[in-house]
């Protein structure tokens, strides 16, 4: 029997929470044995949700908290502050080992900074990245920064190359994943100073399989399983990429609505569409990685939804069981373990 | 009767040339009486694609090169070492006034860099930034900056915001478009080191209507008319938009095709999805104007088809005739007027 897995969820963060991440929860545990919910939040609203569920009473505990954190507040005064906060009181729960992981679909500024403060950076992690999976028309590939920390240098952006090849291999399981820069042409001598400057050290790095530039229209071709870049650009793309893929498809129903015949059309290609889009929908990839930490932090999109939430605590318990953050630590600084 | 406008073209460049760039100018003028087109390249490969068609021959002239610039080699040695090739001749006519735009679909950085050095900016222009109008739900938005010219200060995007207001005004009609900087979050203090130096600089410069911040997914909403970037992130978004356009679309079609039921109904849709599709379609919007130049220089997709350079075209002859390039000079710089 596999290990049990303790997961502290900031119940109140999000756009519809706390209804979805309690319903995330219950979703989790009715379906694995294996894993322990530990809500963070108004009591009081967490029982109100719990309560329209049918679910396994000892695999969901509540921690309550009384204050929260919203997005609309500085993230380093929101945590240095707001101690009795749902997210500040579960990240120290990972802090102080009585959790494993911790997932939250609130503030994204907010996680960052208590991930790094609270839960802490493992030693020699400059900056930890947040990073993505993103859809391809061949699976997956890791987006790596799309955080807050912008303006990375060049041995930042090598760092990221070593930690997202290490999730690749580990968590989506690509032996030798290729790893890419984002610049503006597929010459070396192309890019801005940074890239320029990150490129030639990515290329006499020997623990990652790189393979040079990504440009922007080869991103979601699968040219690359570790997609590295600079956190604003990063953020760009993946921000760039959910916002066109709802233009388009908005457009596409737009047209299908234009006449009688297209109607009867978009009846018939209906399951279809929605089989083939499902393919390519973000939420099916959970969520987003805090990679470096001496702890487990995950981030869901703040819209996300109960089955999007459950997917980011499944693959929590992917990570927690393989390891991920204590195998960035052997493979980076090897001499720590010495 | 409209003033005629001559167009010195690049018959040599891009992946379709001369076939596409040759029937363009036919299209172009069989259209219109007011346009003289002139072609530069190979003569004898001009006049086998122009002998396919019927045309206006008093419209359409060759003036004879030896060489090509292919996109694989340094644009910088290539302007200055290739003095016969079909695009310095033809960047060389528009200095000398023997033509009053040009229009290629070759190396993006040899049309950026020759039209700085060949054509030249006007004075006190610091950079001169590619700018493509890209598709939104409302219509199109301007992009500026997607050139070569990576790294830029905030001064320049100054600059930019400024010449885009000018064109969005003047070609495309809008009255005092909404300018926003590209932005990984909405507030004043969001941003790396280069938007955060340049949004006050735009917030009280009095020629523009800056709304603040547009983030990744806003870029099609048609949120802002102009869109500021810094190239590289500029050249990101582009290309990024063009191929999860073309991956979605696939991914899409796939799935039309993958039932019997759904390949029946896609061809119910497919008019009406084609129809749809072309309102996106970016080969509806023509080239990318370099601005700030002391004539008109256009780059269309290196994949350009006929159609897409014929409405480069006659996006030449409107620039033209608005003065663009004049108006930005006079508003920009009024003391030269003086």
């Amino acid at each position: 029997m596999s290990q049990t897995i303790r997961i502290a969820m900031d119940a109140m963060g999000g756009d519809f929470a706390p209804a979805e991440p309690v319903k995330a929860a219950v979703l989790a545990v009715n379906e694995r044995e294996n894993i322990k919910m530990i809500l963070t939040g108004n009591q009081a609203q967490i029982e109100a949700e719990l309560a329209q569920y049918e679910y396994k009473k000892d695999q969901i505990s509540i921690v309550p908290t009384t204050e929260e954190i919203s997005c609309n507040e500085s993230p380093v005064d929101a945590i240095r502050r707001k101690k009795d906060s749902s997210m500040v009181v579960a990240l120290k729960m990972v802090k102080n080992q009585e959790a494993d992981a911790f997932i939250s679909s609130g503030s994204s500024g907010a996680v960052l900074v208590g991930g790094q403060v609270l839960v802490g950076k493992i030693k020699g992690v400059e900056r930890a990245p947040l990073a993505p999976l993103i859809p391809t028309t061949k699976g997956v590939s890791l987006l790596i920064d799309c955080g807050a920390n912008v303006d990375a240098k060049s041995h930042h952006l090598v760092q990221f190359a070593k930690m997202g090849s290490i999730y690749m291999k580990h968590i989506v399981g690509i032996e030798n994943p290729k790893v890419a820069i984002v610049n503006v042409g597929a010459e070396e001598a192309k890019g801005n100073a940074l890239v320029k400057e990150t490129y030639p050290l990515l290329k006499e790095c020997k623990e990652i399989n790189f393979i040079g530039s990504i440009e922007g229209d080869e991103v979601h071709t699968g040219k690359a399983d570790v997609i590295v870049c600079e956190a604003f650009v990063g953020n760009v793309i993946l921000k760039h990429a959910e916002g066109l893929s709802k233009t388009l498809i908005g457009v596409i129903k737009e047209g299908l609505m234009s006449t009688t015949r297209s109607k009867l059309g978009a009846l018939m290609i209906k399951p279809a569409l929605k089989q083939t889009l499902k393919a390519f929908d973000a939420t099916e990839y959970g969520g987003a990685p805090l990679l470096g930490l001496k702890g487990l932090v995950v981030k869901t999109h703040g819209s996300a939804t109960s089955k999007e939430i459950k997917n980011a605590i499944f693959q929590c318990v992917q990570f927690s069981e393989e390891g991920v953050n204590e195998k960035i630590k052997e493979q980076l600084f090897p001499e720590q373990n010495a």
